[in-house]
């Protein structure tokens, strides 16, 4: 499905309606400013409509209709393709909803092909319409809009991470319920966010250093400013997988230790109980010639003495801390 | 035992039937295409004939011939052995079966000798015979086909790992049975799996690069896909081996947790009978003056106090959620 | 706000008060000598204000005006931006406080914008006064004493970290309370503060190797004596790490154990009544024919029994150390 | 100790016994072929003497004298010295036996001074002598027949380790007996061994690659055949120091988990014996008015009930799996 | 303190006693071999006096002073300054006592300062002055002494380790008392030592391998044998931490097992206590009609029951292995 699609040349948007493909694809051709095509989770039709029209090799097309690519950068003779991956937090489910955009960058033309719901690049295109001097720099323009947005929209999900790990902190240190099962899924999306992350670098960093021969001195710093928040996330995720795994230890340890204190409380009733238990027995003895069981205050003086047992137990199993 | 051997020139396979080896070479030196020649578990006297006709060398043949080497690229002055290994899972045993390809490159032809049952080649044929263009490339276009389907088949290993982990992480979270030796296996899969997948990214890139030199510029992309689908298992091993560890740390916290509601249980029982048995042992007590044992409602009453004891105890013990 | 800022020409400083922001761009274009101009937490308008007067970078502007960024330094064709992370420790919360520095360096000016509480510069501006020989090499000297100043700050939170976990310590081997919620998150201070600290030796080593052009062979020994310190907090950290991982598992093993000992002393105990009561249950049967209930001597001698019984058992767990 | 000492011309050994060390260093100058001279464990006048008649360097000797050096190769001006560690395994033992080879490389000259029991070179030896093509290539290929003896003796000790792992996840998994210290020690094993095997991979890489210049084209793809099995012994290894760390894990695991096991079981049967026990001691109370005690049916009645409680109990914690 | 101080040149040792500062610095200047100049825990008024005579670089000076460097190698145009640790194992006390020497070399002259006790360098002079050879390369030579005998004197560290890691073995399986504590700091000692080698081995390599210029081809050898003993002590180092983790872990999984055994013949012992009791309960029962107790023979044969009842338990606890 084609999401929009327009000329930008002398700085600024030359249409406002959506073009379609073959018109995009001659005034890609025009030398006139650049073509920005946008297109959302197309079908195999639309996508070979493409390919032939802007003569796009055919195997970053079938990667762009099959997804599921990890992040990387490849020069097919001074044309690019991108891919990278989108992440959006689902708070309530505490799971990372992973999407993937592909991008075709070559004379004339950004085509950005999108799966998924997350980064819409609707704000991209907006971003990238209110800067005429970045527009002029041609079609990396938009590869930096497009890269700027997705990974923008890194952050919020590596914050949403970092509320869920204070708040397991807070579950295992108070001995609330059992986190167990909630740090390894946190742990499982951390993991999987970084894959999304780390292997973006590599092609922000040729982006950044000019490695790309189409990408213009001038928006180079731009590159460099988005690889810098892609190596910030990707240094926080670091943090979090260790914090996850230091948080699942700690619980570990913090299990154990509530386990012995269990065992002392649970200890000292059973001692509590046993002490006057042994005196009953005592003096459910059948011998002949006990002489307490004759005194008439042999039973509450022997009740007495059981409560006064108790009583000092249970003083005693508090202070060493037992009860 | 050869499988099949045919001359590739003009875009186009040349035989029907498979080459004798003494014919292959033969045409193989002609300077028209190259030849395919692929052998099954070939015996001693079938590899040494091939190694005469093709003159290959010695170390080379000897590699091929005892199989379990690493994956790894060789260059034997322009000519070149490549190991690859091949996996299929067997869902049922939970267990990666590996084989081996030795594939010899040279001007004028492609040997592929493979042991074990993974990954046959027929298809890796079948798929480069639809692709006049690439056959023209010479015997790099073999090689390609070979690796695209034994790299192929490398995800269908990793993806049936991953549902293993699936499975294994509900047995953990649900507690039931016990998933220790079932975690640790799975481990050992995902370690041998990426012995075999891991090395075979150095000579890919190789490939990619164009460290190789019989490599055409144009099919070097076609190796770029095919490392970068090498690369993309590599990292999801990787993400299943912190997975699995993370998997057995989990499982061994909720053992100990499980354990210390065992425990909580079991006393929390204990307390509720030794209030009574240690109330029946009073009356047990064989004092003369014990007024309650001459009373007629003495003992219906005790039993109500005995009821009531636990009735409490055993709401008291709900309530902290022992029971 | 601006807190100092000061033209430095032939060895001294010239300006007594801070000049305001248009005199210090006029005179840092004087080719005489350089302005050092420090902010404090400036708000918008201000670095506004700044950015037309020296002409900074937009991008650059934005990061020091949005702070939270990690430690780099970036090369804006001959005008340098640097941001640091400034650290303080709270010992008290056992807590890092970090702030933030960032520092444009160009032809005549050196700007440092400051967020935070931490490393106030006053004392950099002092230390570099003192040095008329480093103030003729330019900006760069103000540069140099921001970092050593940052740097040298960060000794005494390693310091204080190595404090606490010698607490730490004492207080795991003593088994004195649970120092498992302390040892967390001293952990994860250690993460966080390694985070400001290791993106800077990079930085600063560009420094000390002159790839950085605008550092003048005479002051790049002193950033080699900066970047120095950075890389012994570095590794102080690490071990640091290291420690922390070592206590959580070393006060796991203990845990384990403490809780063995608690298991043997309450079976000891339980052992040493269950004898005795053992023993008067035998003497509350109501078999007809017991001779030793008739016997006078029979209860105190039973008593008796119980007793050596009781001692008996008591000297054997000590024997045995599990009282 | 001479154990054997040759010259090597023309393809082949000139001589039959072992020569003299001076008629060696003599024949080593004649500029026709090599002599190759092996000893075994020697004295320091012996060493001297080689020392002398070969003009050694004194550190390399002195390496060589007092062996337990890390292995490595070392450039002495065009003379080189490698060192390598020789192993076997000794399975009653379940350890690694340590031996070293310290060579010396020099034009017209291979000294090979051999300390321990493992790799004896006779082997090394007949495989050179077998190789009348290799031998014209000089000392080079003395060497390459000592390395690869040396490295091919290094798989049966990787496998009787192999080996050992099974055993000892048979036992894990099994519940037989406590692996605990074999798993430790095994691992131990595995790290000496690794130490040995890992630093070889350079060296042996230096010469595939051609970085030794004594060492030529021809042959230097036999070493990087013997760096392959190197590789190969190394990552195994590698995974086998992975596989030990996990099976301890699990062993951990599972050890709780038994004594979870253990400790349903005692709380079952303690449940079971606790009711009885409980009636009988209501039944031991004294009450005057207790109307079951008069009852001639009440005690079998009362045996019956007992019965039952326990076989209900029993069956329930059947049902449950504490039993 | 200045420990000695005097010229070397022609070979031999020209003064017997220390010189003083100012002449050894003229000496040094007087092209005729160099002086070697060690001092020992100097005070300011000494360093400043040596920085003054020979024109060090105060940023050397001040560290020199300071102490508490990493080992470094710093280029000060042509003259270097080189930091090390010294170690000492204190066998009685587990600890590694580190000291520190500072190393100003240049034309003519190499200063020696040493801080703490450890590695005296008497020997290493004495070292250098039995090599008139090496003498003659210059201040390089006594570089070699010094850092030769620092680095040899580090291998008794290791072994004292060494030795520890067995003790501490031992411990854990045989059981006998708690090694936690020891492990824990032992592995401190370790990691603490590990970080005053590690660092070393750069600047040793740098020397090595001619990146510095001051030294001298011939003596590059001997400084690669010194790196050679330190990346040994390095490899050592490594798996004696990974040692120490194992055998904690080992420690940890044994104090489990060693807890589940008590558990279990606790448990044993409970039950062979509980039957006999219940018996007796039984026949402390108040029914009417109870045949046995009426029975003379009743008393002895329920007493000889409970002893083939506790006869039995113990035959059967016994088999299953719990006592």
């Amino acid at each position: 499905m084609i999401v929009d699609c327009a000329q930008y040349s002398d700085g600024v948007r030359q249409d406002v309606g959506p073009l379609d493909i073959s018109t995009a694809a001659e005034r890609s051709r025009s030398g006139n400013g650049f073509v920005w095509l946008g297109l959302h989770a197309p079908d195999e039709a639309e996508l070979k409509e493409v390919e032939a029209a802007f003569s796009l090799h055919e195997l970053a097309v079938e990667d762009a209709f099959r997804a599921h690519q990890r992040p990387k950068l490849e020069d097919y003779e001074g044309n690019y393709f991108v891919v990278l991956k989108t992440a959006r937090y689902d708070d309530e489910r505490e799971a990372v909803d992973f999407g993937e955009i592909n991008l075709f960058l070559g004379p004339g033309y950004a085509i950005a092909v999108r799966h998924g719901e997350a980064s819409s690049l609707n704000e991209a295109r907006r971003r990238l319409e209110s800067r005429p001097d970045l527009i002029s720099v041609g079609p990396a323009a938009a590869a930096w809009a497009i890269l700027d947005k997705v990974v923008d929209d890194y952050e919020p999900v590596a914050e949403g991470i970092d509320n869920d790990i204070s708040e397991v902190e807070d579950q295992v240190f108070s001995g609330r319920g059992d986190p167990t099962e909630r740090i390894y899924f946190l742990k499982r999306e951390v993991i999987d966010f970084h894959r999304a992350v780390r292997p973006l670098i590599g092609p922000l960093e040729s982006l950044e250093s000019g490695k790309v021969a189409a990408v213009d001195e001038q928006i180079r710093r731009y590159f460099r400013d988005v690889a810098d928040h892609a190596r910030r996330v990707d240094e926080q995720l670091h943090s979090q997988r260790e914090l996850l795994t230091g948080v699942l230890e700690a619980n570990l340890a913090l299990i154990s230790l509530r386990q012995s204190e269990v065992v002392r409380a649970i200890s000292a009733w059973a001692a509590i109980i046993a002490v006057p238990t042994f005196i009953a027995s005592v003096y459910g003895m059948n011998f002949e010639y006990m002489p307490e069981l004759d005194e008439r205050a042999g039973y509450p003086l022997i009740l007495g003495v059981m409560v006064v047992a108790v009583l000092l137990l249970h003083r005693f199993f508090k202070r060493i801390d037992w009860l």
